[in-house]
């Protein structure tokens, strides 16, 4: 794969061709194969990461005015996508009418990234003030300053998730990049949210587990012993960037382990790729996609393993690196319709030709050839990470 | 399958032997291929649904003392699972601490059925209280007297959905058949769901759909293109029960006509078996699990296929009901350790080995076999629905 190129030609031109809505601003992403719109409720996680994805291959990569168009009415579209009391939603009409409102803050931190790049490409001092609002607010409900009605009743099942611990690091890391006047505040965040994935409990000798509870302790509970390969990976590279910017060499170690963990139950021995779920003791995880092979954790496996390779010189990242290179061209990539398919049965089949949905969008195909490029330029993540 | 037998031999006491929980009460479902308990939190949609099956086949096919105790110790363990609203939770712990209240009202029809039966089987007339309570619960629900929270905007995207029409009208028709003194009441609601089922927009030529506007109109998106086969099937049989009870020749065409209209779009033609889910226009469904096999739709269209054979002259029906009996037989009985086998991937390969979950457990199968074990012996489902 020639990432710059195909990033370039194939994937951000599926998008734009495809999901831009320049009448009511923002973008679609029920995608089918050639993409033609199958949904139109709008994505909010989407809205964030696909302004992030635009802006970012206008900073970083080619500085084309097609992907500042997007960029803009994206942007144009996030007031819509914000209720009154500054939370956003997660799904809205393809005019911005609000359709599902959720307890979790991912649509806020994707904003916010999305903004703060959007400042960078364009200087639009507003922008910075809506991707400092966005973090606030996401912070806010991370610290529980703001409270959001829990799913399980906490009482009764004391648990606390990874996922918000890694996406408020990775989002600490994009505005801290970017919006200068705070980076303390950003680099105390990143901080104390990498001593919490390190420190707080998740990482054991089976693996980073998706769920503790609160005190630290491994629940001996079907969520309890789930762990997502590709979320492992995630944070594995979120750490391991985070150990290279801050001369953290703890956090290099630390990084490495977890990719050395992860891999042996992640990766699927028979058909190859990254599996969606395991449970750490074997015992059957309830989650029905278990043994599917998404687009998502290849991407993030493929950087983890990249980083990796660059950082120690240990043959089995190169190896493991190229092997999964091959295996996503050779089952994910579309190479007739652009784009990558989504969701693989375990024997690597499709099992859908959708090319988008409300999960999948312009983000994490993007950002894995954004990075590839840089590192296949000049192996220096830190000039993507600026 | 001799369905008699293997009701008793096999499936019930797979779960009487593995499941119950005689020091809190109730029962548990996360059971592994061998029946060992994997996770110890308990689903309250089968307290009722556990209740209702060993009391249905205590009153229905063995006055095993055996399912009487099993049906004890569930009913006590239902005030646990009742939040002081008099709303049921989803999920509680092994010793009835709330864990997760839903939107939904299931857990409440489940109980009613549950306690219904089991009165029918004691003479508690507590039981037959306890159950007019959580039906009326539920049908406050369903009728908005008690609101519960939309999970989508209803402003935005006016909805209305087949599930809770379909398990009203199940639940008021085994309500109907055991509390004697409120028929008319009963009668009333079944026929109330019954026409909304047939004539609120949901029964199309191309398939009866999951959701439709609030006006009944379909909506070209990907959940109002959306038909669950394993749905269609399952109220396709409600409905030819209640023309068969309520001698409704225009309710016995209409089932007729959903078991016609689901089969093609609903049957694997390649490796066999009920599909999950389909799209009416053939666009991709969003649902991951949507060309699996799971167990529950097979029992449901066995069941609407063998009274459909029984009711009509048809071969179509009769071969079809073998065919997917030899199918299930084939690839979802595990004769060595009992039960069935929940998820198969498309391929008809098991995708996980557990025998239940928060979503299975004793309430489908056994149905299934204490239907068939009735049409078996004398073709009468007045019978069963006594």
């Amino acid at each position: 794969m020639d990432y710059k190129r195909d990033l370039r030609e194939s994937i951000l031109p599926f998008w734009l061709k495809n999901a831009m809505d320049y009448k009511n601003g923002g973008i679609f992403t029920q995608l089918d194969e050639k993409g033609v719109i199958y949904g139109r409720e709008k994505s909010v996680w989407f809205q964030g990461r696909a302004l992030w994805t635009f802006s970012k291959a206008y900073n970083l990569i080619d500085p084309d005015p097609e992907y500042l168009k997007a960029a803009e009415a994206i942007y144009s579209f996030l007031p819509k996508c914000t209720d009154a009391d500054g939370r956003m939603y997660f799904t809205v009409t393809e005019d911005g009418r609000e359709l599902q409102k959720r307890r979790y803050y991912f649509s806020e931190t994707f904003a916010a990234i999305g903004c703060a790049e959007y400042y960078k490409a364009t200087g639009n001092r507003e922008a910075l003030m809506a991707a400092e609002k966005y973090f606030d607010v996401a912070y806010e409900c991370y610290t529980g300053v703001r409270q959001t009605q829990p799913k399980i009743n906490p009482e009764n099942a004391p648990l606390k998730a990874l996922s918000p611990v890694m996406i408020m690091l990775s989002t600490a890391q994009t505005m801290r990049s970017i919006c200068k006047e705070n980076q303390s505040k950003y680099n105390r965040i990143a901080s104390v949210c990498l001593d919490e994935i390190l420190h707080g409990g998740f990482l054991t000798e089976r693996g980073l587990l998706e769920s503790v509870s609160t005190d630290g302790e491994t629940v001996d509970s079907p969520t309890g012993r789930i762990v997502n390969p590709g979320h492992s990976l995630e944070a594995a590279w979120f750490i391991l960037l985070e150990g290279i910017l801050s001369h953290n060499e703890k956090a290099i170690s630390a990084g490495k382990r977890i990719i050395d963990i992860t891999l042996p139950m992640g990766w699927d021995e028979k058909n190859g790729g990254i599996l969606a779920f395991r449970d750490i003791n074997g015992q059957p995880p309830v989650q029905l996609e278990w043994d599917m092979k998404l687009w998502w954790p290849q991407c993030e496996a493929m950087i983890a393993l990249r980083l990796a390779h660059l950082l120690f010189d240990e043959k089995t990242y190169a190896a493991k690196y190229e092997a999964l290179k091959q295996y996503c061209k050779t089952h994910f990539v579309d190479a007739q319709n652009g784009e990558w398919y989504g969701y693989l049965h375990y024997d690597n089949t499709p099992s859908t030709t959708l090319k988008g949905n409300i999960f999948k969008g312009p983000f994490h195909i993007p950002r894995l050839y954004m990075i590839m490029s840089v590192l296949d330029e000049d192996g220096c993540i830190e000039r993507y990470a600026q």
